[in-house]
């Protein structure tokens, strides 16, 4: 089952293909049409660039954001890595639920869907409508002590990851955001940015929610041990997952790989929707053409895992909340980006002057 | 005259006062109780305290918000330092009236409205109650050979940008950008900030609208001879406005003191907004507890300029445009940090544990 299962992971990130060559030559030649210097608008050209090459249109309107927030919880919360108990990520699940978490807000200020996904909360939640059931497990096993999942969860997260961007694709949406919520789940992004860069534990590892000097030389020394018990391969991205991952790093793993496969845009939001989304590229180097990372978090680990995958970051605002709090934001920088390339008028349509020949 | 309307200037200066150090404390206790890790929205949190001091409350709903695009003409375009020809900027306030520019669109994208202001275009327009007339001059004379506007007209600027600000108070509009249009106006924004910082033309003298390599050594040279024919004192804002300033400048300038005096908030584009901003944080050091810079330009003055200032920039995407497209985007970040301050849940209301104590 967990073989022919990754077998059609595999498959899913050969079907990824390269954003098409042509608009973006196309898009690039119009971007010098429009009312402005060439280049003057930055980022937001190459942005409105690359979603023309997506797309393969500059159709102009409203897109249609959904950010899916992930949530799962951690064994190694056993350790005492964390400044809040466990039971915080099912508390923050109603949270998001009742619409008063700061992704909420967020949101409805940028006219965002949020749609919550029990990827591993260690509790049974109530059957209702607006919480998406994918739960793999009730919460990762303590990766000090042996993999965090089993190689069948970790595949049947991606699975289900592929499956929540398809419907995204199903239901129009035009513009995907992954977020998270996760006791711990700082623990294991570390963990996987150290094996993926090569970085040493403490050059990673940051105070997540806000640990104290303590607790963060104890974070780093679990991480060690983790990664000394697992010893994963750092080229094999399914492995380091079930290592020293979670459900709702699969689940994002998933959801980028499935975005990029529907030609789907999708933005990343902090330093665990990161490490997600750098798994994802180490399984389908294609799906980079697709992504976009929302903001550089304050955790220390998120440089190396930008620099690893080479993707900037829009935003820098000092953020490390997640949720897909800085998605959110990004997302409307990215929309507006695909706006100006599409409704900005023409030196032609303007009656505006071009460039002096001379210059 | 002159001497009378700077005296009502400098009246509206004092009547600056700082903010409210009560509702500062009373929101920094507030960002403390809402579901989050304490300082985890990094400089939202500070944004959204700043906006909960200057209107003295943390209420929710959505903020009305205006950007005045200020127009006005350079003479030392005579001098041959910008790629594009003066007639663009007569060209472009007709793009704007017709929605067709850059701010146009990321001002629909936000649900901000955009106000066009003639400052000092070197035309007559037929008269029309969408363009607000502010006119100073029918463009300034050229700095290299005197000051670039007269006493008066210096005046008479600010104090039209005062009354701007002052009719979007009236207006209801709960934060205000500003952001400009006028061919030839780098070479007068890089003379005000090598006089405001005593920094050499050629650190803070920048491509513009994208002058070649010949022209921005032109183009150095002759801000160092409007510097070395005018010498300004670099302690009145007031005669460095005159001397290299420009219409658009002024305006901005005292849009800047009368929305402080006003206690109304004020987003700065990019580098000759920021240099008009510059100007008024001069004028009066008060105005900056209501200022906010929306983004880092690619001009290489404006990094000198909010250092100069001492307010840190909330975007970086490379941006070098104007027209206030920057602080446009700008407006969502701190509408939606507002937001986040009025709207999200505490711990108490969502029954969400605290931090452990231990920690």
């Amino acid at each position: 089952m967990s073989e022919s299962l990754r077998a059609r992971i595999e498959e899913v990130c050969r079907s990824v293909t390269p954003v098409n060559e042509e608009w973006l030559a196309k898009a690039r030649e119009r971007q010098m049409t429009l009312t402005k210097p060439p280049g003057s608008m930055g980022e937001m050209e190459e942005i409105g660039n690359r979603m023309a090459a997506i797309n393969q249109s500059v159709s102009s309107g409203p897109i249609r954001k959904r950010i899916y927030v992930v949530a799962a919880d951690h064994g190694v919360t056993a350790e005492g890595v964390s400044a809040y108990p466990t039971e915080v990520t099912r508390q923050m699940v109603f949270n998001f639920l009742n619409g008063g978490a700061a992704i909420n807000v967020l949101a409805r200020h940028g006219q965002i869907e949020v749609q919550i996904v029990d990827a591993g909360v260690a509790c049974d939640f109530p059957p209702r409508t607006d919480l998406i059931d994918k739960k793999i497990v009730q919460g990762t096993a303590n990766l000090t002590r042996g993999p965090a999942l089993t190689r069948e969860q970790a595949v049947s997260a991606i699975a289900a990851g592929i499956d929540l961007a398809r419907t995204a694709k199903r239901d129009q949406v035009g513009l995907l955001g992954i977020g998270e919520m996760g006791i711990g789940n700082t623990t294991a992004a570390s963990a996987i940015t150290s094996v993926l860069t090569g970085l040493h534990p403490a050059e990673v590892t940051g105070r997540g929610t806000g640990v104290d000097d303590d607790v963060l030389r104890h974070k780093i020394a679990v991480i060690e041990r983790a990664l000394e018990r697992n010893r994963p391969d750092r080229n094999d991205p399914f492995e380091i997952l079930a290592c020293v991952g979670g459900a709702e790093i699969g689940v994002m793993m998933g959801a980028v790989i499935g975005a990029a496969a529907e030609r789907l845009p999708v933005v990343a939001d902090g330093f665990i929707s990161t490490a997600a989304a750098a798994l994802a590229t180490t399984a389908c180097a294609r799906v980079r053409d697709y992504l976009f990372i929302a903001h550089l978090s304050r955790e220390p680990g998120h440089r190396a895992l930008v620099e690893y995958i080479e993707i900037g970051p829009l935003l820098d605002l000092r953020l490390r909340l997640g949720e897909g709090t800085g998605a959110a934001l990004a997302m409307h920088i990215i929309e507006a980006s695909a706006k100006l390339l599409a409704e900005m008028a023409t030196f032609d349509e303007a009656g505006v002057s071009a460039r002096k020949k001379s210059l």
